[in-house]
C-alpha cells in the first residue's frame, strides 16, 4: 500500500477521512454544483457540442481527478480556453452538430489524457516550462478576446462562423442583415446583468453586512439567477416561437459508456492539436493548483497532476465528454466555500449526475443568448492588456514574444499563435545566449576583485587580456568567442597572455570544447598564451577529461587575482623594472 | 564607391591587382580546372542529373562568388553533401532522367540562393550556429556513409534506388543477379587505385624528391588518370557494347540560360530541402573558408559569405546547373596550387568553359563506374566515426546528439537526420538549463570567499539560506527555483534569511522576474527574508525597472561577504549573545 501511496493520493486523504470533513466537503460541493450547472452547458456550446455533452464532461473526470490528482482544491472540467481549441481543432475535420463532431471531441480528449498520462509517466512535466509567462499571457488575452467574439453571434441571434478573429468579425458583419432582436435584448441584458453583479453585487452585499464568503458566493452564482430569470420570460413569452434560439431538448441521463475514433485520418489530424491542448490545459491547471495550495501550504506534484489530469482527460473520452482540464473560477470557488479534500470533487460529480438525470428537462427554453453572456463576462476578465506595457517596461523580447503570441493568435487561430508564442521565446533566447554578454575586466586597486573595465576605475595590463565570459558556452555561441578573440587579438598586438575568465560559464558543452582547442592552437601559432580562471567544479571535473586542458597553452588558475600575480609580474612588473 | 566596398569584396582586391598575382592565379586556375571536370560530371551524377549540369554548376558561380564573396581562396561549385541533399529532394518531386527534374534542381538552386541572400541582407549568419559540432559531424559521417552506398550500384553496373540506408541496401541485394562483370573489374581496379594514389603517392613522390607541392597536386590528379586511362579502356574493348555503362553523348556548349520553375507545389514542396541545403552548404562552406583564411591571418564576413553563396546559386539556376557551395577538396587544392584573390576562380570558369565547348565528346566512353569510384574514395575520407567516442568520453548529451543524427540519417534520410539533430541539441540545452545547478554555499574560514558547502570545508548558519544559481534565470527554469525554495524553506524551519547568490546569473527575464516576485511574496507570508548579492550590472539595471526590488523584503548586496555580515551579525551572533 506505500508502494502505491504516490501514484495515488487518495490512499493518503482517504485514510484520515472524518465527519468534519466530509460536512464541509457537502456544502461546498453543493455550491460548486449549482455554478457548474450554467457554466459546464455554456462551455459545450462554446466547444460546438450539445449541451449535455457539457455536464458528461464534468462527471467522470471530476471523479477521476480525485482519485490520481494531488491538489485538494482543484476543479476539473470544460474551460473556457480549451473549449475554444476543442472547436478549433475538431472544427477542421469534421461539421458542428453531428455525430463526427462528437467523436472527434472524444478522440481529442483521448490523445489528450493519453499524451498527459504518458508525460506523468516518464516525469516529462518539465515541458511544460516551454511556454514561457509573457507568452501565457499574451495566449490567454488573446483567446478571451477570440471566445468574447464567438459568443457576439448568440447575443445577436444570428449565424457565423471562422476560428480567427478577421474571419469571425467578416461573418458576423455578412449576417448583420438577420439579427434577432428580441435575442438581442435578452443577450444584452443578461450580460449587462452579470458585469453589474460582478462589479457591484459584492459591495452591495457586505454593506447590508453579509460575510465575505456568504456575498462571493452569491456574486458567483449571479449567472445561475440569469439563467433561471431568462429561462422563464421565453418560457412565459413563448419567445423560442419567435427566433429566439433556446437550447432545446437535452437527454435525462447519466453519462453514456462512448468509444473515441482511434481511424489513423482521424488521429494524425488531432495529434498535434491534442498536444497543444495538454499542454495549454496543464500550465492552466497547475498554475491554480499552485497558487490554492500555497495558501494552504500544501504541496503539488506536478508529474501526479499529469496522471490526475490524463486519467480525468481519459475518463471524458469514455463518458460523452470533451478535453477538460483544472479550471479557474470553478476551483476558487470550491475552495473558498470550504472544500477540505478531493472527496468534495466526488460530491459534485455526484450532484451533477443528480442534475443530468432530473433537471435537463429545465433547460428546454434556456436561451442560448444567455450562456453566451456568461462566457463573455467570464472570459473578458481573462482580457489583460497590461502585459504589453509591463514587458515593454522591463524587456524587449518578452514583449515581442507576447504581440507576436497576441497577434498571431487573433489573426491565425489558436494553434498558430501559441505555436509560435513557444518558439520565438525559444528562438530569442537562442539568440540572446548566441551573443553572449563579454567584459573586459581589470583589476580593482589593492584588492582582490576584478570588474569590468568600461564601468569601473581598474588596473589593466596591455600584455595581458582578460575576458569575462558572462555564458555558458554551448554550440549556439561557440563561434562568437573564437571570432572576438581572434579580431581582438590580430588588432591589439602587445597582448602575450590572453585569460578567460569563467565565473560564469555553468556549462562547456562539446563544440564549444573544439572552439576552445582552436583558440588555443590560434593563439599558440602567435606566441600567445591561453589561460583560464575561476572555472567551476563541474565545468572543471568535465574539462579534465579532454585534450584541451593537456593541451593548454598556459595554466588554469583557481582565481583571477591568482593568474594577474603571475602572468602581470613575468610580463610589466618585469619590464617596469629594466 | 567606399559605400559599395563591403558589399563587393572584389573592389578591394580588384583595385591592387598586379601581374604576379596574375600569374599565380592562373597556375593555380589551370590545375583546379584538371582535376574539377571529372569531380563535376561525378557529383551530377551523385545528384542523378546529366554530366554536363555539373559543370554549367562550376562556371557561372564560381565568377559570381568571386565578385561577392570574402574568402580569397574558396572555391564554389557542387560538392558531396549538397549533390545527395539535392538527389534527396528532387528525387521526392521527380523522376530522375526527365526535364522536370532537371527544372526542379534549378528551382532548388533558386530557393537556396534566395534564402542565404535573405538570410546575408538580413544579418542571420548566426543561424548556422543552430547545428552544433557533434551534429555537423555525425551528419557529415553518415552522408559519406550514404552517398559510398548510392555509388555502389554504379560499380556493379546493376540498377537501384533509395535515399535511405536500408531502402538502397534491400535494392541492392534485389538487383544482384544483374551485375556487370566488366563493370565491376572496372569499378573495383579504379576505386583501389585511387585508395592506392591517396595513401602511397605522396609518400612515394616525395622519396623521388619532387617538392611537397607538387606531390601534392599529383596525388590530387589521380582521379584524372583513372578517368583517362577507363576511358581508353572502354573506347579500344568497345567495353560500352558489352553493358558498361558509360556517360555518352554530352552537349558541346556553353551554359545555358535556363529558368527555375516558381509554380507553387514544387516551391512548397522543396521550400524546406532548400533551407536545410542553404544552412548545411552555408556551414560547409564557412569552416573551410575560415581554415583558410587563418592560415594566411585573412578575415572572413559571414554575412557577406550568404551574399556571395546566395550569388552563386542563383547562377547556378539560372545557368543549368543545381545546388553548389565552397567545396573542401577543391578549396584545399587551389590554396595549395597558390591562388592569390578570386581571380584564380574566374581564371577557372574560363577553363571549365573551353572544356565544356571542346573536351566534352572525349567523356563519351568514360565509365560511370570510374566517377562513382572518384566519389567513393572521395566520401569515405569524410567518414569519421570516432566523434562518437570523443562525445562519450567528454559528454553523454553530446554522444546523443551525434548518435540520433547518424541513426536517423541512416534511416530516415538526409533531411530527417540533420532537422533531428538540431531539435535535439535545442531539446537537451533546454532540458539541462531547466534544471539548473543550485550549489548551497558557505563561509570558507577568516575569507571573503564564498564556496559549495558539499566541495570545501565552510561555516554556515542555520538561520541563512545561501543559493548560489549556476545559470541564467529564464522562462524554463523559472519554476524550478521557485519549487526549489519553497521545499527548502517548507523543510527547514530555522531559516530566516534566503540569499540568492547571482555571480553567474547573467540573465534574468520577466517569467523569472515573476517568479523571483512570487517567491519574495511568498516568503514574505512565512516571515523570510529574501536578499540578492553579487547581482551584475547589466542584470541590476533591468531589475531596478521592476517591482521585485522595491517590493524586496530584504536587501541587495554587493558582495556575497556584505549578505553574510549583515545577515549572520543580527541572528547567529545576536543570539549567542544572549
Amino acid at each position: 500500500m506505500h508502494l502505491l501511496r504516490p501514484y495515488l493520493p487518495i490512499l493518503v486523504w482517504g485514510s484520515r477521512y472524518d465527519r468534519s470533513a466530509f460536512s464541509n466537503d457537502v456544502i461546498a460541493a453543493v455550491i460548486v454544483t449549482i455554478m457548474l450547472i450554467p457554466q459546464s452547458l455554456a462551455y459545450a456550446l462554446l466547444a460546438g457540442l450539445p449541451p449535455e455533452a457539457g455536464i458528461y464532461a464534468s462527471i467522470a473526470p471530476i471523479v477521476l481527478y480525485a482519485v490520481f490528482g494531488t491538489s485538494r482544491a482543484l476543479a476539473v472540467g470544460p474551460v473556457a480556453v480549451v473549449s475554444l481549441l476543442t472547436a478549433s481543432a475538431v472544427g477542421q475535420v469534421a461539421e458542428s452538430g453531428t455525430a463526427g463532431y462528437a467523436i472527434a471531441a472524444l478522440t481529442l480528449a483521448f490523445l489528450s489524457g493519453g499524451f498527459l498520462l504518458l508525460l506523468g509517466v516518464f516525469r516529462l512535466g518539465f515541458l511544460a516550462n516551454f511556454l514561457s509567462h509573457p507568452v501565457i499571457a499574451g495566449f490567454i488575452t488573446a483567446s478571451g478576446i477570440l471566445i468574447a467574439t464567438s459568443q457576439l453571434k448568440h447575443i445577436l441571434g444570428i449565424e457565423a462562423e471562422g476560428h480567427t478573429l478577421p474571419q469571425m468579425l467578416w461573418s458576423l458583419f455578412d449576417h448583420l442583415g438577420e439579427i434577432n432582436w428580441i435575442t438581442v435584448v435578452i443577450g444584452v441584458s443578461a450580460t449587462g446583468f452579470l458585469f453589474w453583479v460582478r462589479k457591484n453585487l459584492k459591495l452591495l452585499l457586505k454593506k447590508v453586512r453579509l460575510s465575505l464568503l456568504m456575498a462571493d458566493i452569491l456574486t458567483k452564482a449571479g449567472p445561475v439567477v440569469a439563467v433561471v430569470a431568462t429561462t422563464v420570460v421565453v418560457w412565459a413569452f413563448d419567445l423560442a416561437g419567435q427566433g429566439v434560439s433556446v437550447v432545446g431538448e437535452v437527454p435525462q441521463s447519466l453519462p453514456p459508456l462512448t468509444m473515441p475514433s482511434l481511424s489513423s485520418d482521424l488521429v494524425s489530424a488531432l495529434l498535434v492539436p491534442a498536444i497543444l491542448i495538454s499542454v495549454i490545459g496543464f500550465v492552466e491547471s497547475i498554475s491554480v493548483a499552485q497558487t490554492l495550495a500555497a495558501k494552504r501550504r500544501q504541496r503539488i506534484d506536478p508529474n501526479q497532476e499529469l496522471i490526475g489530469l490524463g486519467a480525468a482527460n481519459l475518463g471524458a473520452a469514455f463518458t460523452g465528454g470533451f478535453p477538460v482540464t483544472g479550471g479557474f473560477s470553478r476551483s476558487v470557488v470550491n475552495f473558498e466555500a470550504g472544500s477540505e479534500t478531493p472527496a468534495a470533487g466526488i460530491y459534485t460529480a455526484v450532484g451533477l449526475a443528480i442534475a443530468a438525470l432530473f433537471l435537463t428537462p429545465l433547460v428546454y427554453f434556456l436561451p442560448k443568448a444567455t450562456l453566451a453572456a456568461t462566457i463573455i463576462v467570464a472570459v473578458l476578465s481573462l482580457v489583460d492588456l497590461s502585459i504589453l506595457r509591463k514587458t515593454w517596461d522591463y524587456n524587449r523580447d518578452d514583449f515581442l514574444a507576447v504581440l507576436v503570441t497576441i497577434f498571431l493568435t487573433l489573426s491565425m487561430g489558436v494553434e498558430v499563435g501559441v505555436a509560435s508564442g513557444v518558439a520565438i521565446s525559444i528562438l530569442l533566447h537562442l539568440y540572446k545566449t548566441s551573443r553572449p554578454h563579454v567584459a573586459e575586466v581589470g583589476r580593482v586597486p589593492d584588492s582582490e576583485h576584478f570588474r569590468n573595465i568600461h564601468r569601473h576605475e581598474v588596473q589593466t595590463d596591455p600584455a595581458l587580456l582578460t575576458l569575462r565570459v558572462d555564458e555558458s558556452l554551448y554550440f549556439i555561441n561557440a563561434r562568437f568567442l573564437q571570432d572576438l578573440i581572434q579580431s581582438r587579438v590580430s588588432e591589439e598586438c602587445e597582448i602575450r597572455h590572453v585569460i578567460l575568465m569563467f565565473s560564469a560559464v555553468n556549462e562547456v558543452d562539446y563544440s564549444a570544447l573544439e572552439s576552445l582547442e582552436a583558440i588555443n592552437l590560434r593563439l599558440k601559432d602567435f606566441g600567445i598564451g591561453l589561460h583560464l580562471s575561476e572555472v567551476k567544479g563541474p565545468v572543471m571535473d568535465r574539462l579534465k577529461t579532454s585534450h584541451l586542458i593537456r593541451d593548454l597553452n598556459g595554466k588554469v588558475f583557481l582565481s583571477q587575482y591568482d593568474a594577474w600575480r603571475d602572468l602581470s609580474d613575468s610580463s610589466v612588473l618585469g619590464r617596469a623594472g629594466k
